[in-house]
């Protein structure tokens, strides 16, 4: 019998999984996820070890399948399928918010759990759907070591004033911060960034997370030093559906002239924006590329050009430029976007290599290129399953 | 008798006016301002060419005195003293907002006031005292001719994606864009700046305009390409009492958490926040270089920092850089900033020299600075003075 992790990633209307070995390289060996929560289609699916669907189940409407259901049946389908070689030894989460309170992992109880609850305030769209499965596991195995890892943690060491908005301290004091996010793909990025360039790993490196969800992270030998995220993951890039950086100006707008409440402007500013509010056509960027819409290539022209001014902005934070990395969704699969996005940093030095870029190299620049240009898959997954097993390692 | 021009600029409770001569050089004769309208407290104050006061008057409490009324007693202030050799041609007029539809200064008339009238929702803090002057004098003197200059208009040179944020199309169809502000000082300094510079004149220039308000621009051969105010002249860079940039999630935030309407937001992020909300010490930044207060230090840093991200995203705007300009208050008289802006941009190429910083020289980078930094003083006053008479010369 090994010893293995699971890691859950609960989202409002999903609980994905992944079972790793605990062994040293932690090895993936199952995972899937549950999907379709709350609603009149929940579904199961199971995967093995090489992302191949291997099982599948759907819940009729009466179900009303939670996340608590949804745990059950996940812990279920793991003991059936590898029950027999592997021994569950501890559960690692996802949670959106630490606060100012956690700059690394927690080893969660109930005491724990009531201290990220009063954060919901600060992630209302995420925080009570990350907490839910680490409740349920309280209550259904409460001897099983859990830990939460957060997306705001790597960016804890960004320097006060790369955290602060300019608003009244009283304010600050309360929370009112730049917490920033994507903060354990960031950390998975800087802890494989040295055997590909070691140069970039211990200089000035911006990782871009460029997925549905989209943030830069400029890190300084491999800490955060500023980050285009901010109190919540609405600020910073246009996102698939997000509107990134807006004049708060703008709100007040919605609000005296077209009579908007917070739940439609959050609607607006969460759902209707980004690449599908610009576009009209999709949230998707490979819809968008194949589009011959007009709306569809100022969405994704938008999306480089705000690239571009944040590259500026972190390359300011970070007094120049090593190399760049790309990473999450469009970063790991849409060469014409890195292609624009290189072309348009050619004056901090960046120069592609369009072979490599093409063939997804994990180096796209050319060799005499000043600045370094990667593609490197993002592992969010394996970066809290390696927080996991080190944390009760050191007990 | 030579033409003469006044250039009028109203805010919510002042009205300052400039008389300029109609000749060549358009040389300043007198000036002064109308305070404390619609208070207890008006008071008007004269001054002569030399910008020493002359003249002052003050109101009691029961006058009430509005913009019709501090019109009047201008007109005859400037009529009793300056009649005998200049007689008004025009009146130009500062207006902060002319919307999409004015790229360029107009002569004004009912049809045009109703235009920009339209515009108050996009401005309510400024449109309606920008426009009561000139409807006073459209009623007073309707042969009169008015021209009004707005603080957008420079920035409609701004390529589509500078002016684009990532909402539904149908709003920014509606007018919700970034206008950018502070265009007429913009417009000033590149006006001059080939005196100074031909080479950044032509090239990549970032204009820093550091008031009480605070915005940067990005000038490409004269032309605004960027800037750092958005929708309204709340975004961007933090100042005296504004916030700058904030994530609108904050907003929402505010509303949900702390139950506060928009009147309540707009009062903390126009005039609660900036150096004041940071520091709790002041708005202006002569008091906080002297303040001994720790929070008065990160109110400073705060803003240098921001600047510093900033000038970062502009460079990127404009593909490099070839110069950076300060104006305005503190941009014009306060070295210590300049200082450490410049520090802070040493790795785009800007090596200060601390004496000519000192001695507020023009240029004050080194001669092998590969990017050059000059302080030169801004004049929106004489800028609406030239666009009056030329406006008019064209007929």
């Amino acid at each position: 019998m090994n010893d293995a992790i699971v890691v859950l990633n609960a989202g409002s209307s999903s609980l994905k999984f992944s079972l790793f070995a605990g062994s040293d390289d932690l090895p993936f060996v199952a995972g899937g996820q549950v999907s379709g929560l709350y609603t009149a289609a929940s579904r199961f699916v199971g995967k093995d070890a090489a992302g191949k669907q291997v099982a599948e189940k759907r819940w009729d409407a009466d179900a009303k399948l939670d996340h608590h259901g949804a745990i059950a049946h996940i812990v279920e389908w793991l003991k059936t399928t590898h029950g027999h070689e592997h021994r569950l030894s501890a559960v690692g989460h996802r949670v959106v918010h630490g606060g100012m309170d956690y700059a690394a992992p927690v080893r969660v109880d109930s005491e724990v759990v009531a201290r990220l609850e009063k954060l919901v305030p600060l992630a209302p769209l995420h925080q009570p759907h990350n907490l839910a499965p680490i409740r349920a596991l309280l209550k259904r195995a409460p001897e099983l070591p859990q830990v939460a890892c957060f997306d705001t943690a790597m960016h804890r060491s960004n320097p006060p004033l790369a955290q602060m908005f300019a608003l009244p301290k009283a304010l600050s004091d309360e929370g009112v911060r730049r917490y920033g996010f994507h903060g354990l793909s960031y950390e998975y990025i800087a802890s494989v960034l040295p055997k590909f360039d070691p140069h970039a790993a211990s200089g000035r490196t911006v990782v871009l997370h460029l997925g549905n969800g989209a943030s830069m992270c400029a890190l300084q030998a491999g800490r955060s030093i500023a980050s285009t995220m901010g109190f919540t993951a609405v600020d910073g890039l246009p996102m698939g559906t997000r509107c990134g950086a807006l004049d708060p100006g703008v709100i007040l707008y919605l609000m005296d002239e077209r009579g908007m409440d917070a739940r439609a402007i959050e609607k607006l500013i969460y759902s209707q924006s980004g690449l599908l509010g610009v576009s009209g056509v999709s949230s998707d960027m490979r819809e968008l590329l194949e589009s011959d819409q007009p709306q569809a290539k100022v969405a994704v022209d938008l999306f480089v050009y705000r690239i571009g001014r944040e590259l500026g902005s972190l390359a300011a934070a970070l007094g120049g430029l090593d190399a760049i990395v790309f990473t999450a969704g469009i970063g790991e699969h849409a060469p014409a976007v890195r292609e624009r996005i290189c072309s348009q940093a050619a004056w901090l030095g960046v120069e592609l290599d369009p072979d490599a870029n093409a063939s997804r190299a994990p180096r796209i620049s050319t060799p005499s290129s000043r600045v370094s240009a990667w593609v490197i898959p993002t592992n969010e997954e394996l970066m809290i399953a390696r927080h996991t097993r080190d944390l009760l390692a050191r007990g």
